[in-house]
């Protein structure tokens, strides 16, 4: 059975979605807005593939933030739409940590600009003359 | 002949990179900064596809930017390696703007970033239940 999410709503290619260079640039703006804040980058990379962390697991794994730091990102994170929190109703009660599906699917897109960042140094190498 | 800008340095997948959760954060958030800046997003998005543009239409096409604003955007976009200022040397001297390649490398992350934001409410239908 098809899936709503498989359906492509937009065409790859900027141009096809109509997107104007404002539309386009204010696009990007509000998805910045989603990853903007001190750690919450740090807190994707510590829960894209699907891993599902406790809170304590990731306090021990970016020791450097403060507890109540943490729970805002976190917070924020989940009202984004972006972090889910998964509640095992058992005793003692376990909270864990996980992305939505639309959260998982932002990985690629980092990924491609730590990719650019990256390949700087080649593009640099292109522009000197070779012999 | 190989050309030094088409090495492949990194290998796909965060994996392979040796990223830690903490350096991946840190990469994206250096390449963001690159990006910050009122109206930096908006005039990358007026030079992909190998635009040339002259200061003037720059200005026209964003109306709301001021002239000093404007100049310190390219120039902080120049400095960063993404923007080219080209200075033809005739009567009246011409000067236009365009991406370097590693600036014009950029716009497939973020293409990435709009589909992304485009397809939350995708993910939404998906986790809504299907008769």
């Amino acid at each position: 059975m098809a899936r709503t999410y498989k359906k492509v709503r937009y065409l790859p290619g900027r141009k096809d979605r109509g997107h104007t260079p404002a539309s386009a640039a204010e696009g990007v703006e509000q998805v910045l807005q989603v990853q903007e804040g001190r750690w919450k980058l740090v807190i994707l990379f510590h829960l894209f593939d699907g891993k599902l962390v406790r809170f304590s697991e990731l306090e021990r794994a970016i020791p450097s933030i403060s507890q109540k730091m943490l729970i805002q990102q976190l917070r924020q994170l989940e009202t984004d739409g972006v972090v889910r929190r998964i509640v095992h109703h058992q005793v003692p009660p376990k909270v864990e940590y996980g992305l939505t599906d639309w959260g998982e699917a932002l990985c690629p897109a980092l990924d491609e600009l730590l990719k650019w960042a990256a390949s700087r140094e080649d593009f640099r190498g292109a522009l000197s003359p070779e012999a």
